[in-house]
């Protein structure tokens, strides 16, 4: 038996499609989705990351904005820039690409972000939304994450989760999803004891740890579906993911791929809470 | 063997001894904390609860206040009420207490109290915060649990904790108190398959689920430490814990007693928080 590959791919170009509908829908209304990227200095992989995601947003039609600063630039100037799209009604999405320079407090940037344009998900406003079961912008990984195993009809209400990796981004907002949809749920990290048994316990595993081909067929429940977020290079520069895939694939019922697997999901999770954001701040606009 | 019990009217006892040093301090400072609860309606066991949260302040020297409304106030006036108190720098913290009638969205109150004052630790923004692992306020149950862990040398670095129960104001924020410590942590609920044996894998149990002596020693794991949140009353109207704590404390290592285990602790963190607070905004007001 070999696992079924959970396509990230196919799953963003099948959405792709739904959303590209829904931009021409709001442009007829006059509204063009906006998302501005806040990007700091010369970091080369949040450099491609950026330049990823105004791809995809410029091809589905958004108005589409990356605002470039100086490594140099001091926390209360960002924090004005970051007030000025607060402000700015051409934009219903904010992202500040992380990690910035260290003479900037990150969290004090993220929390300026007004809640309504926070496409990342990452304000406190919406983890605590999300953390007492009323999700509003959510984080885009585990968000896309969501999607693929309801995609892929993944049976999760009554069914057992474990998560390894406790990250802010993946772990902790992933269990409360799951939660969300009667899961039992645990969450692993590295001081948790035996992790291979309690990951065979799981008929779903999410894992987020970043050591390349960390978990093998020991740590898989036969038949479970397991979501890899790793994006490791091994030592000759191929992208490797945290599951060791050929043999984990013998094991499992359902195994995301790396690359095409959860990485494609976050980017068009991005644009669909920026979509999400425009028609509301726009039905919200011809209210008042 | 049997469990030592671990008393929340003990701990609660000794720190309200150190609670009281510090409202003399804010005192000699000009500063007395300031407490005010919102009571909507004639609901018995909201006013019982009301009442001893006066008490306790009061015996402290908080400046205590109560204001009660009629059961047929509008969600606008209640509103206006929480902003009126929000604004008055004579209170620290505001307790609006639940339920509220159905007339009124209790989310958008909470979520109206100024997340400096939410003493009760409910508004999103403290949740959030909470979440991402950046505790400011916190809910006071299982912040009064994790204090009587510490108070009794718990090890919990490592552990397995399992939470029996995923209620917005114990099982979630428990969770993640519990986290930040270093345990492995489940929330189990209604959904959940084999219960008992999940919870025999705890080290750590924490039981909120609102059902009479529900939890046996089957549910135990040898030494664990157990606590039991549940305030039900049985057929003779006496006051049960959810945990069978007669054949529970001779597997447990720890147990808290149902009364005077969890419930002390509960108004005496909302006390503590309150003199957090009040430290906190005069030490803001200084500033300006």
């Amino acid at each position: 038996m070999s696992a079924i590959i959970m396509s990230g791919k196919t799953l963003a170009d099948e959405m792709t499609i739904e959303m590209q509908n829904d931009v021409n829908q709001l442009k007829k209304k006059g509204v063009t989705p906006g998302l501005v990227v806040l990007l700091v200095g010369e970091d080369s992989a949040s450099q491609t990351y950026v330049k990823n995601k105004e791809k995809r947003a410029k091809a589905l039609g958004f108005h589409s904005l990356i605002r470039h600063y100086p490594v140099d630039i001091t926390e209360e100037e960002l924090l004005n820039e970051v007030n000025h799209y607060n402000e700015d009604p051409a934009f219903h999405g904010i992202l500040v690409q992380l990690p910035l320079p260290k003479q900037i407090d990150s969290d004090k940037v993220v929390n300026a972000i007004d809640s309504v344009k926070d496409v990342d998900g990452f304000h406190p406003i919406n983890m605590g939304k999300l953390l007492i079961g009323q999700p509003d912008k959510i984080p885009c990984t585990p968000y896309g994450i969501i999607k693929l195993l309801e995609r892929y009809q993944v049976d999760i209400d009554g069914k057992t989760a474990v998560m390894i990796g406790r990250s802010n981004i993946v772990g902790k907002p992933m269990a409360q999803l799951l939660m969300m949809k009667n899961a039992t749920v645990t969450i692993a990290h590295s001081r948790t004891k035996d992790l291979a048994a309690l990951a065979r316990t799981a008929d779903i595993l999410v894992v987020a740890i970043g050591r390349g081909h960390f978990v093998t067929k020991e740590f898989i429940k036969p038949g479970a579906a397991v979501i890899d977020v790793g994006m490791n290079r091994d030592k000759n520069g191929k992208l490797i993911g945290d599951v060791k895939s050929d043999e984990v694939a013998e094991v499992a019922g359902y195994l995301t791929p790396v690359p095409k697997g959860v990485g494609p999901m976050t980017i068009t999770m991005l644009l669909y809470q920026t979509i999400e954001s425009a028609k509301k701040i726009s039905a919200l606009s011809k209210k008042m």
